[in-house]
């Protein structure tokens, strides 16, 4: 119950960056929907379709319906979303904690190894704002801000050392995806950056 | 019978559409080639992906050869189509209609319940053409021009309508087509679009 | 083994030519890690998921180790690449060959016939450089460049021509690979590029 209402969050926080960055660029409403939908549900999306399972979105209609509370959100609240862009930026990370964490375990129950959950919990955490990049041909931006896709592998490593030193699973679901949020939170306050390639090549 | 000649006419239109996109990028002939086949089979393949079965174009060749008939017509006769412009118009609309009661009818047969089969309605006609203008490395046109995507839904909600009604199955999908059909023409008369978010928040 | 060594050669030297044009675009450490990993894995994950079977890099860490030693590679030696750009190339056309040749027979091997198999060999060999462009938010260069996709049609049907005959699968495989790799070879020293489709209709 706890872990649904931290899903119905997450979707929620995702759906509405794809929203904004879609409205950015003109799309319509439906469009605009598209694009948060995805958002939401594309990394989920992936890691089942990789895992050859029914995506979770195709078996319960709560992130159809998270969609477009968000997209009646934008639409109503538009103009006083700049002054949330804190609290998004916290449920944001909350989604991308979760999302992690969720795909990592359900990794590990289908009898993966620990390098493939790592993976899938970046790709479920991570993937969907990859996928709402393109589709508003934009250069993903998780490939050059700050640390984002990163803190999703910090925090899929913390689940695995937890595993491995034989703490009970939803204490290493716990930590895992307090790592992440920890991660990603003093990532953006101090501008934590990865390094770049220095582009003696061209 | 009847179904497989408005198939054919529905993949051979989409195909030209992406070939011709792709020809005004300066693509040569292979890479047009692929995106009239991606457009005309890509909303199919995703859809069969997330269903988790074979996608259709493997298992026939029908629709590898219409790809390859529509670029034989767009390099014999690339200069006529302007005067088609419109004739392809009403073949694309019929694709689309096409497209999305078979996509409905596909899911329903599998039991999935109607909210899925209209969203699968709708990746399968215009799926593929999100794919194609990704490719060309455009922003999906979809999603900001006259009503196309939302004529999908239209359609598979009229579908899940006289379903409840409880008419015969092939009413349903010849209603549902003509929902599609109709809201498409409309749009594109009447110059309908839906509305855009206000772009506060930037 | 030798078929391993291959494999291993074509995967670092795929995931050398992502990280290098991410790194032209400036992504960080990460974001050219991604790019190099899904350019060496792309086109065979799209196959399995075609297939419906788990993609390999998913069974055998080797991919993930080799995109990891590429990415150091080009951190320590980024300078020196430049007078490489030939050896890379070699790589490059010998990692075509080999994909293409996997590709074929993974799809042989599941009792699909040979049309599907020619065009599965292609997505193994070239739809891992797409997902690149896409990604860097290119147009995909292999629709516009010298013939890069068309060798492995072209190897696909030797392939092909080869079993027809009566050749040993092996002697098949052999043929197939050397054509993709000579096609290639040929087409960069003589600049041969496919015709584009006169842009009439614009």
């Amino acid at each position: 119950m706890f872990v649904q209402i931290l899903d119905f969050i997450g979707t929620f926080a995702f759906a509405i960056s794809g929203i904004r960055l879609a409205s950015a660029k003109r799309f319509d409403w439906f469009g605009a929907y598209v694009v948060g939908f995805v958002t939401a549900i594309g990394g989920g999306t992936i890691r089942d379709i990789l895992f050859g399972i029914t995506p979770a979105w195709m078996l319960n209609p709560i992130y159809v319906i998270c969609t477009a509370l968000a997209l009646l959100w934008v639409i109503l609240f538009g103009k006083s979303l700049i002054r949330l862009n804190n609290t998004f930026f916290i449920f944001d990370a909350i989604g991308l904690s979760l999302f992690t964490v969720v795909g990592v375990g359900k990794s590990l129950s289908l009898g993966y190894p620990f390098w493939v959950a790592i993976i899938m919990g970046s790709i479920t955490g991570a993937a969907g704002g990859v996928i709402r990049d393109v589709l508003i041909n934009e250069i993903p931006l998780i490939f050059r801000k700050e640390i984002y896709a990163m803190a999703c592998v910090a925090g899929g490593v913390m689940y695995w050392l937890c595993a491995i030193v034989g703490v009970q699973p939803y204490v290493c679901q716990l930590l895992g995806g307090t790592a992440v949020f920890m991660t990603r939170i003093l990532a953006v306050r101090f501008h934590i950056c990865l390094p770049t390639l220095k582009n003696d090549d061209r």
